[in-house]
């Protein structure tokens, strides 16, 4: 049995949704178990824990499932709020942090999506449209060190900086050099790496791709 | 320009994102000023408070632009607490409640969309799913008065209940008998209709299938 305090994370290695939960519960100084998943032949634990989708990540505290990333990141927040938050406490400001959350979910990995599965013309539409992602992006960091602005690093940051240990792999589908297309945001995700945090979350980019590889491979990048 | 305290909601009829919107400022008693979108000539207004994703709703406040109808009910919520709050203190049952909102989302509407543009197998795999996803809401609503449990009419009920009537439209499209797969969730919408918030933002479940017409004639649906 769970006890009432216990954290367990059912995650995958090179999942970006996994690894903003990682981070989170680092930043926040959480010990956790981590549990890898077999996304082939998933756990007894995670089927159970989440019926609806079936996927990870999912947070158990308490053996209580919590589900979906962004989801999980608030729950942190809320939970766990001796450390510096996520999220700001004003409304509005809040509401804008969620959207651009919201927005790294739709546009970032929906592209990265099409990058593995598609070639010709739709590969040069994801291609030109990712690029449109990065400047948008870009232009919502500005000069703030953070999305968040100051020195909070917070829910966009931590929902962004998965993706960048996925940016070899967009690159070699793609054929886009992500520095020259968005200088800034590629030192933003440098400065996200000095953080302990980051660093141990994120994979190295090149098992990432040979990963990417072997699926694509395996079933036909679906 | 803008007062601090103006309340305006950029939306268009038969939107179940703006319909949410409507309710949840009625059932927070908030005065505000409606302006109906053309959605083939898009306002000024529009393009430049949703420069990203060029969509209505927008909730705007005191000026300033909230965007994704779920981001604006959690914005309306907190802006103003005086009335019955649409989501629960507790960090693991507003987790829940977001899940479920998140579910709506992205499995009801998208489904709406495949009954329009789709025929054949396809309108037949989305049948069957529609079918699911109706005995899924149900098993979470239960015995429940409302989603959230209690008297408490919250986030998923106002996330879920515009789609109420885009129903007629979904069964003249898949055929199916929503009453017959899902007998509470019928009821539930109709405890849910009793509140003026609802009924006031509800449009006529044919109109919004003579509109669905229109689109697919003009549009192939698209």
């Amino acid at each position: 049995m769970a006890t009432e305090s216990a954290v367990k994370l059912l995650d995958f290695w090179v999942s970006p949704f996994g690894q903003r939960c990682r981070i989170a519960l680092a930043e926040k100084g959480v010990e956790y178990e981590y549990q890898e998943e077999n996304l082939s032949e998933k756990s007894e634990l995670l089927l159970k824990s989440n019926p609806i989708h079936k996927k990870i990540p999912v947070l158990l505290h308490g053996g209580k499932p919590v589900c979906e990333s962004l989801i999980i990141l608030q729950y942190i927040d809320e939970v766990w709020p001796e450390k510096a938050s996520f999220l700001p406490s004003d409304p509005y400001a809040r509401a804008h942090a969620l959207f651009w959350a919201d927005y790294v979910d739709r546009k970032v990995y929906e592209c990265g999506i099409r990058f593995r599965k598609t070639s010709g013309e739709a590969l040069e539409a994801a291609t030109k449209e990712f690029v449109e992602i990065l400047k948008t992006l870009e232009a919502e960091l500005g000069d703030k060190k953070y999305f968040a602005g100051g020195d909070t690093f917070g829910l966009v940051d931590i929902a962004l900086v998965p993706f960048m240990s996925w940016f070899y792999t967009y690159e070699a589908y793609s054929g886009i050099r992500i520095e020259e297309e968005s200088p800034k945001l590629v030192k933003w995700a440098e400065r996200c790496k000095e953080r302990e945090s980051v660093a141990k979350a994120l994979p190295d980019p090149v098992k990432v791709y040979e990963f990417a590889e072997r699926l694509k491979k395996r079933i036909g990048g679906k």
